[in-house]
């Protein structure tokens, strides 16, 4: 479809085009692709979270780049995206968490948190007076002993998956991910499979600093972020480390 | 109607064109045709509600897809379209199933779930400020002893059919479901002319993993998912096992 | 008027154009055109409705076709055009219905019943914020021990008619009625005029599934719908029985 | 004013064109000149309301063409243009009616009728989310013993007048009123003449059941409209009886 | 500004032109100037409101052509413009004094009213949703034993004069009013000039029909609208009695 | 940037362009341009506004041009713009300073009441459905002793000044006031430089109707504004007194 | 991407462009661009937040001019953009440092504070009726006995930074601090770099007017703004006074 029939879609609330389709939504998936990757793997006892959270300035606080977030005490979640409508969503989901616990009196659900969460999103494609969010995100947690990983996208759809990414360089990171995938491998071995496939789309090599990685293990079920110290011998076990730090150059403001 | 002249019936609202159509319903019905394929089948002694549900990858979790839900004990329901607007409806139907059971004591009559879902997706189609559905639904049950399946399409109408297909490659489906159903078959004969005719338009075969049935027999009134394991069997039986899973190149991100 | 004009007003809400026209109402005429035909006729001693209700696959219910509604015990319409819009209009009246019945402790007459959805009708055309209903209504009943039968059109006009026809041919089957009504005939006879009528413009013949057909007479007040045997007598009677049974295919998906 | 020009005002809700006027109620004027004429004649002694009612067809009942309205014991209404809109207008009209009988005990005078009812019209020219009344109104009663006649237009201008023609041929009709109007004219010379400029813009003559007549008089302050046999007498009386009835083409769906 | 450009500032809600201008407001002043003439002088012992007042037809009811208005007691109002716009701020103006009345007991100050007004104005130019008032009102009234004389204008601003016309040429009848306008004149010298002045832009003189009159007097504060037969012996004084009475034909449905 | 690509920018509400611009701010400056001159000059014992008057006619009475208003007794403001908008912007000045009298029993102070217009004035700039205020303010008074002089812009921006001119001619004026200001000057002193400022973008020169001006003194905190015979002298002893009293032509109607 | 297709993303609201972009956030960073400079340095002891403050006209009180803001006894905030804007944030910033006073009995924390700020710029960005915020905020203080220092931008993004700098000529400044900042400085020191860091985009120099510095140190949690006098003695020390003062000629009304 080209040029003024295009624009026609372009400008309304999220509405249908000819082929079925809400442009809108789809250019929020745009939005997800500017910001730099995040990967989950699944785990036999774990889930791994991972992400590219290069600093843009030697002065930039990395601490301060988000994309890894705690939303329960057995829940991480890493967004790729919009950061501002990551952070929407991350309080919602802590929301839901705190009134999970509040009525029933127990952790919720890594699939019903999943799946409250993108029917939020989904309300934002179809009632007018908003946009979509601009934000994918990798949800996991340990549900009845059990790791679960869900991504949710800007239609509001839930899928789940042993191992996924969201982000820059997807489909290329994707296919690392399926060609050597293993299934029973260790949160150990997920945390070197992710840093692995992000070194696949990171021409520089890696940084304690410029990556992020979480764990929520089956045995305590808690959310654990890596220190700089930890990812450093990570990436050196690995052979992933980088010669030296570099910048990322390639999210724009406001995308990560 | 071409060019500049459709162009003005794109950008509004659900609004009557000159030749009396409602194009932004028309164009939630092609979302509905970039889903795979849903499938109903009603039998002697109960209904069939059959889907392929291929996952986009190996890594994605099969059981995610989702394609067929139960609403009631007594009612499933089998999606075709926009994903996120499916899990909406399907939550509005076990609303009300929940309430028919709060208020007057006995499970929801499937005319009347269909006919609510309808009269909720018509809203949608001429108040402003929001767009119309992007689902298709097969609505299955068991009413008074009786197998029922029903059909509601996004601009709100309800229609009762012996077997019926919606998604992808409707119109294949339905020409083999009209020349093949036959009056007085029973469920399981019901299961194997759904699997037949998903079969018809996949040109690699089918898999335990890549599609979904359910059954509600006139016996027990109860919705029952068929495991791989059985739909192993199933497929076997009919000859219809393929060689080598593949994953589905055909859907969309939140289209199936 | 011609172009880029004429774009004006199919674009806005419901306004009017500069020869006084609304023609977001004159598009829902068109829906009303693209729905198969409806009839009513007005008999000594009661009154008729008559709808061609032919199915669009072999596979489909008849009976789920949705033509003919019974409003109340005493009232019965038949509609042309977008179903789903026409469930919405029948709930209104029998909504109406019950509320005279409750306050006023006895039945609506059939011209303040009409009314009252014109009424309604005529609000969806000045408001903005939704479109017009894009659906005519024949509404017949007993009222004071007389038939009755009026039409509600998407301007939210009433009018009283002796006999009538809404939808698709309409013109033709007015044309036949004009000539063929007589004064002072009986409502068995009525039923065989609605039938010839419909049978004009129906090149393949009737059949007992194909045609749906409503009275209400004087004698009890009663909304009584013919049975598929019964309407094969009637057929058999007039010499209007099909060959064979065939689908129709002049109406679109959702318009009836 | 031509072409691309003009059609910024069309779009829009009612605003001001450059040269100060207000489209959308001139449009809506056009509407009134759409539907047939009514005619409304002072006399000494009462108020006549004359209107040209013929059914589009010979199957429509006559009574059900709504030209002439009673608003209240001592008030009569004509319309021309928008039925559905003249009926919303003659509902509010009975409203103040009856809101004035019970809140000072008196019937409402004809003067204070027309300009709630003009005042009513004005707000749908003004506030936005609303299209203007696309009808006019010929008002007319007695007040402290003297018949008053008022025309509403669609700008919610109230206007006296001795004699007036509203819809189609206005100017023709008030040609012929303006020429043969007298003062002091009894009611029954005022149902000839209001007859009689009818019949200059009706080329088949006129008919007991193609036009309708009321009267509310000095003496009683009673609305009461003549029954096609007193018309046929008039008709009689005056020549003005046609040789065969006709039915109108000139009037469009839903304008009268 | 040409074109294109300008249809800019044409379609929208009240906003400003590149040039600082709200054109809606320039337009609603056109929309004065349709109006046929109204005039106010102050004189030493009271104000005269004047105005044009000529029907369209001799079958209208001259009483009922308003361009002068009673607001309290002591103060009167001239329209120019749209009329059912005048009415709506002429009863704003009543409801404002009888609340000046209940609650401080005491008339309202003709300034105080005029800026109520004119506040009540500028809100429809500011706020969306609304277009503005298309008329123009000369406020005359005595304060504090004083004559006061104002104007509004489309744009909510209030201004003071000594004598003031608006409507139909408006600068014309300004020129005469500054040539022939002196300090100290009397009510009735005042009464003259104003007819004299309406005079210059009549072609076919003045009639006690066609012309509006009203005074108020510092003596008694009271509102006096001069009658026809009063007006005639004050125009034959002055020379300015038409010999024949014309119609006007100069102002368009709807605007005074 | 040219043609199409402004128009964009035109028709919405106030949105940035893509060079960070508020459009519909910018054109309600142009508004402020429109009007004439007003003034402030702070000097060691008070401050000083002052404003180009002229009417626009000789019959109109010259106190009815509102350019200086007291704002409370020890606050005086001077408009430049859209009158209509200006005295929004006073009555709501006028409100917050009872306001602060009541809550805390104090006077307000100068900048905070600046401050609370101002803020006032953005919510017009940032939130959809009014558009900005076309007005600009001078704000002067005192404050603990000490006078204050601000100035509020249409974006909602508030400065503080020792002297400053607004309305047309702006930078002139400007540049007179930055070349002839000093330090410490006297109200008096301070008075005959806001009068030369005026003077020299007035070519007819200045006489005692055609400016206001208004003082407010350390001495008493009370706004005083001059009379016609008090500036007849100022104006004398500063030679700017004009030999015959001209008419403003340069402000359009509504603009002051 | 190109003329006309742009055009799109300019009218709507905050939606998504074809790419993934917020067109009304990326022109708001325009807005940014378009204020003068503001720097934040976080040092060993403390916090400095410094801004090019230079008035348009030496006749403008220097200390008018909104750079630096107090927001609570222990956070400062420096921002770049639309001043009013700017207003309405720092608004918001203390009303949230109150309330947490209230509610915790304790001084809010810098981190807390940001994201509040950040998330209610977010909702400005994806709920329509309301354009984005057009302005940066540099937020700087001490909280657990640590310097912080914040950012946050127009798209909702919190950052933190060692060092920082919005406004017009971001980047230069930006490599600057880059090249000069070091670990471990004093904040007598940061203040020094950050005024060089102004400096070297500053032609002219720098005046103790011209400039604003604050600190907020560990040792007494108290935000401190410098006096000019303390301003030159700095100025002097780091030979960066200017030779005479000048006034800023790059921003444009109402962007500091």
């Amino acid at each position: 479809m080209q040029g003024q029939q295009q624009q026609a879609y372009d400008r309304g609330i999220t509405i249908f085009s000819p082929d079925g389709r809400l442009y809108q939504v789809e250019y929020a998936r745009e939005a997800v692709k500017r910001g730099t990757a995040s990967i989950g793997v699944r785990a036999e006892d774990g889930v791994v979270l991972a992400a590219d959270k290069r600093a843009r300035s030697p002065l930039m606080e990395p601490a301060s780049v988000e994309k890894i977030h705690k939303a329960d005490d057995h829940v991480g979640v890493a967004s790729a995206g919009h950061v501002a409508d990551a952070r929407q969503l991350i309080d919602f989901a802590r929301r839901q968490a705190q009134v999970n616990q509040l009525r029933y009196g127990e952790a919720i659900g890594i699939e019903t948190l999943t799946k409250n969460i993108t029917d939020h999103i989904q309300q934002y494609t179809q009632v007018g007076g908003a946009r979509p969010f601009g934000v994918a995100l990798v949800v996991g947690g340990i549900e009845n002993g059990e790791p679960r990983l869900f991504e949710t996208d800007p239609s509001g759809t839930p899928y789940e998956w042993k191992a996924l990414s969201i982000g820059a360089n997807r489909s290329d990171v994707r296919d690392y991910l399926e060609e050597h995938y293993e299934e029973g491998l260790s949160t150990e071995e997920a945390v070197g499979l992710a840093l692995e496939a992000l070194d696949q789309v990171n021409d520089d090599g890696l940084t304690p600093e410029g990556v992020g990685v979480a764990t929520i293990e089956v045995d305590d079920e808690q959310f654990h972020e890596r220190s700089p110290a930890e990812l450093e011998t990570v990436l050196e076990e690995h052979g992933l480390l980088a010669d030296e730090q570099d910048d990322a150059e390639d999210a724009a403001d406001g995308d990560e």
